[in-house]
């Protein structure tokens, strides 16, 4: 929910033209991320979890009908008035909805009939838009904001899901062509030192965050430091080869619980085939590549390599004071490479932002004198403030222009289709 | 398998080339039903019993490839070796397969690229049929005449799996269009009389069978009278109104706890739309019509209405002398209605051909002296003689020419999403 | 249900003289069979097809209170009015129940108070039962004899149900003391030949037998063979050895799939201790014996024994007629034994009364006119007739006096906690 | 773990004597709480998170026998070399050990042999507690303090657990006989004011605490306020009918699944009885006292019921903060009432120790710089750090003694057999 307050009348009036410019740029992206896809790629929901791309297609649409288009345009038609139900995610106060484990099963609406309902709503909203200019609602503006950000976040489930699809296929279909690049050597871990104290965290400055981000508030740190580059998948190797996976005193509980359970020796989409270790990605199936970060690896993964190690992960206010200064430059969606890269071997903190989301130890619950906002749209962030933790700093399939220092990403403990991937800290 | 042993060479050679068209025309006719679907459709599987219609398309080529092109053409190149995995249905003995419950989550191959195999393997085919006419090689017609036989059983299962998959959408999505049509008067029932004796059941004709429907054999069968009719829409309405549902009395212990575990209280693709009942056919949800007869019921739900009734359910052995002298003609696949039709108010058994399945009080057990073939082809009925009830006379989505009065349909006592009805016996 | 029709007085009023001696003698072998146990043994219950050696007590008990007191005496006092709501085991007709799967949940009412409780209605019945001398109730007796039979068939239960108990405790312990035994020689599998044709099965004679013991029919046979003896632990280590449970050729559908889901690798209680096979006993753990009958197998394991060895199962009509003119002879729960014993060497049909249930190929169904007894009653037998199959001849934990030639056992195909073996036959 | 370190020798002595003297008085009471339980009560596992009576009184022996004995007692015989296996909880380093939701499965050892089990350990720690005197082993008496620690968390576990058993039979049995009390006026909620700022927090002192009550550490604190009693039944009853369980707004998402899929609609043991709310405690059913703290509620309820009241959980550094002063005492298990009592009418905090465990919404992670102690006995508390939250200041059921004001309790958010209750907090 964006906690942007800004009053000034002609700066709205700006803001809101480049609103709609973003609001073009930020839905033609979504139809590019689909375009290499068939139909039947669009219709395939693998795993609870995971959403089909038409249906991402189809509820971020929705979205903007919904809390915009509904609110904002007495005279708008719905496309089709039984989409409310089929495309509403999670907003109980939207009313009922389709069971999500049964997204898969809708081959209607089809591809085409969905593209023509973007293309309905695009055509709405641009009118809107251009009726709104000159009378600038700040309202209008901070929704359409917002919309665009849930957009941005959908195209990166997009990639997230659709790797999932393609990898449970046994042809190991492609996203997209690989583009063949020779290792590089792994330089040794560093360290950067912090000095702890009474700091400050969270969002407080101008522009656009999510209502989670705030309000800003002291943290107490004790001296700590961080590992300058994420771990890779050389280091994340000797950790398997030392028997990490079948070693209890490693483990979480629950982790050794669920590792068990379902029959874990690896990151996910990792496979041994003919004894080597092979890395399912979005250009296919490769052997693993020991120079990058490991990546698809769960919490409890994450925590267990790093007590292996002798070492903790970071919470994320150690993390945010440590980029706190960082520019928003890595290896994002924009790359076009849609897997985590090796780190460059330089001074300072690498691969902080993008290529792989880093797991925090810290759990996801509301900071001091955080507020739900009023409405369906309360329900964005708070109410998943149980049972999850806090990852940071993007991904490699984050699209640009949609992260902050700030941001805080979070999944349960047990996930791991995500991108996310691990960084080391300790006290010192 | 094929019963058939037809050692004369001329008639062989006729037999070729009778089965050379009968193969074209067959396999057009699985496309021909594939066609009102798109991509998206045939990628669908609503449930782990039925299977996406490209996967049908698949298997049933898969079919030829393996058990003819593999064996009798030594230059037969796979259109991708991969496939058998992928398309093995349930063959054991021909190695590793997909698991069933994850058909619907292969986005590729896609239809277009299953329909080139279609055609590699059609190509392939013919050009063996070609060659074999004059030689006429017996075994290959007798597979070949399996695969059609096979691949027609997959017909009635594309219908039945993607009448599934429409229903489980909110949108209610039609395979056709509907033909209104003006109920009838519902005749009462009449009984048609058997005296029973010693008498003969079982395939032992020429022409193809499958190997469960022999050997014929004799049975004893104590006096009964067979209903001239199914039951009606109508007269099953009348079991819900009297509580047939809540009432343990009439259910087998096994009924019981499936309604209950499940929530049924009325036939599958039943639906109370604002008081009145509707039922989902292949041309879209409309109004139960009291005249049709009831369909998409259960094993339990047959047996607790013949109870209700103070009937019982035929005996496959009486089922099969009642209908010994019928002609072969009903409302089949090739009405293009898909969906039970009244019964015509005239003498004799009525909706005996077609129409719906008729459940059975018998267990589908091996026939007296019934061998399984030897080899994968072996596993094609045998295995199945578990938990099973036998079904009898063919349905709406039976294809012509697939029948026969000795055909032995089987499914579980709890499935209904195959066209399954209901006719009473009772002794005398 | 009682098919017993006996309108003759005085022989009635003997009948319930000697009904209420078998009254005492029956009671009395049920608390003789939980002696051996702590209260804590006859609390538990290890899985949900078995229940508590207490619940036994007392459903037995509530089985006479509701059905006999609670009708005929008109004085009668409840023990507890609560108890019917507990220990009801599946009579709808009756009311609601406790759930099954939670008897084992149940400390109170602990074993005394059901011994409380059964001296309590015994008590009862006694003085019903006295009054009754020379009124002579037909509807009382055949109730009374029904609820002996019942109680027998829980007799057997708590010696089932409390070895599966003793089975899960990983200390192994023993029910009663085991009796050393030398191992005899085995003898080659004789055969004994039966010409078919039409004949009778099913009770018709005088005295109790269940419903579904009849009507008595005619059945037609053809000609068959039935082995003399069990199959030995010797011939299915054979199997065992042979790759048995990993070749899917021999496995009906669901058998194969059941054994894979479950693990199965040979019958229930065996145990490779060191390399060796030992066997679970009511007398403890021990090496199997190789010349006894292999017990507690599932009808899957059955029928692919049966296939691998070149045979098949017996119907049940076949093993009827081989065993017409038997005596009730056998091993049964008075030798004390508790196990199957080896068949000795000798002409005729051995082990066929006694040692263990033999599992047939038919389908638990209905007999030709078969009718339910009206009322709660009719639900002894009758609902259960789906996905079962039949067992003949009684095991060695059947109480003696309990069995008939036509008595028809029944259970689902993947279980095996009960006393089951196997006999095979053979067309010829 | 103890933080204790303690090396001067005199005290040391002294440490010994009174450990041996608490050894004795803390194992005799927990077979005083198993006393009026019969063998059939201490058998019984109604759930798998909760153990049968006799299992704590078993592994809480075993944690002595295996910690201590075998390590500092060379001539030591175990009772039973089997019950390694039988009763070790989760200690993943000392190896294999029974599943925890089939410790119900185990009838032997019985009631009677656990007895002696525990003579037999306890005669060799008084002896070895004698040999030690004078010696003075500060490794044996840190262990040893643990292990009484361990052993009052499980008399505590043994309410907890019993308590279920009996409330999931009909019968309703009591653990204890109720004492009638006068329900008393509810006073309006008082809100105690805290200025916030850097506090400290964790345990420091010296005596036994947790490994994970420290290290002590410093921790910003916003201004906040703190209710000064528990939520009672009359306000939480207003929350139900508000519709507060049919509201999504009120709700963690994770919670409305559950409570939807669990069907919650009223804290656990509470039960509408012919339209008055009932509940279910150790004293048997009863109406619920309006004037009593609302117990068992899951976190998530918790957390519902403080978002209805427009207020929220304080976190565990808040509840520390204002609980700095206080005196540990309060309604814990030495009151007998085994029951939440209503708050004092008085000034200042009530309730906060003892009465019930109060949510807070603090997941349970490290404090910084804590380190899991070496070994087994590491296992102790840092593996369970996941998916669970902080419950503060003891309950009914809390043996007097255990507790501290540092002390931290964890759950799954969704459990609720333990006794937790609600305390509100708010920013100020």
């Amino acid at each position: 929910m964006p906690a942007v307050i800004d009053e000034h009348p002609g700066r709205q009036e700006s803001r809101a033209a480049a609103l709609a410019a973003r609001f073009v740029a930020i839905r033609r992206f979504s139809e590019r991320l689909a375009a290499p896809l068939s139909p039947e790629d669009q219709t395939v929901q693998s795993m609870p979890d995971a959403s089909p791309t038409k249906w991402h297609l189809a509820h971020t649409t929705w979205f903007f009908e919904t809390f915009i288009l509904a609110r904002f345009d007495g005279d708008y038609q719905p496309f089709d008035p039984r989409y409310g139900y089929l495309f509403n995610s999670y907003y109980e106060a939207v009313g009922a909805r389709h069971p999500r484990p049964q997204r898969g099963l809708l081959s209607r609406p089809g591809v085409d009939e969905i593209l023509a309902y973007r293309r309905h709503v695009d055509r709405a909203m641009g009118e809107l838009m251009a009726r709104a200019e000159g009378k600038a609602d700040a309202a209008l503006c901070d929704l359409l904001e917002l919309g665009l950000n849930h957009e941005q976040q959908h195209q990166e489930l997009i990639l997230m899901d659709i790797k999932h699809v393609l990898s449970v296929n046994p042809l190991r279909p492609a996203y997209q062509p690989a583009r063949p690049r020779a290792e590089t050597p792994i330089w040794p871990m560093r360290w950067l030192r912090h000095g702890g104290g009474l700091v400050e965290v969270g969002h407080a400055g101008h522009g656009f965050a999510f209502d989670n981000e705030g309000p800003r508030h002291r943290v107490w740190l004790e001296p700590f430091a961080l590992a300058t580059r994420l771990v890779t998948c050389a280091e994340f190797l000797q950790f398997i080869e030392d028997d990490g996976y079948r070693r209890p005193e490693f483990w979480l509980s629950e982790g050794w619980a669920t590792i068990n359970a379902r029959g874990w020796t690896a990151p996910l989409y990792w496979e041994d085939v003919g004894g080597r270790w092979h890395v399912f990605t979005l250009s296919g199936q490769r052997p693993v590549a020991m120079d990058e970060p490991v990546c698809h690896v769960s919490f409890f993964e994450a925590a267990a390599y790093a007590k292996w190690a002798g070492k903790r992960l970071p919470t994320e206010a150690e993390w945010e004071q440590a980029a706190a200064t960082l520019k928003l430059r890595g290896n994002l969606a924009d790359t076009g490479v849609l897997h985590p890269m090796p780190a460059a071997d330089r001074g300072g903190m690498q691969q902080m932002v993008g290529d792989a989301w880093e797991w925090t130890a810290s759990p996801y619950v509301a900071y001091p004198r955080y507020r739900e906002p009023e409405g369906a749209i309360g329900e964005y962030n708070g109410k998943f403030m149980a049972n999850q933790m806090v990852l940071r700093g993007g991904a490699a399939v984050t699209p640009p222009g949609h992260l902050r220092i700030t941001y805080r990403n979070f999944f349960p403990p047990d996930t791991r289709w995500m991108f996310s991937g691990i960084r080391l800290a300790e006290d010192w």
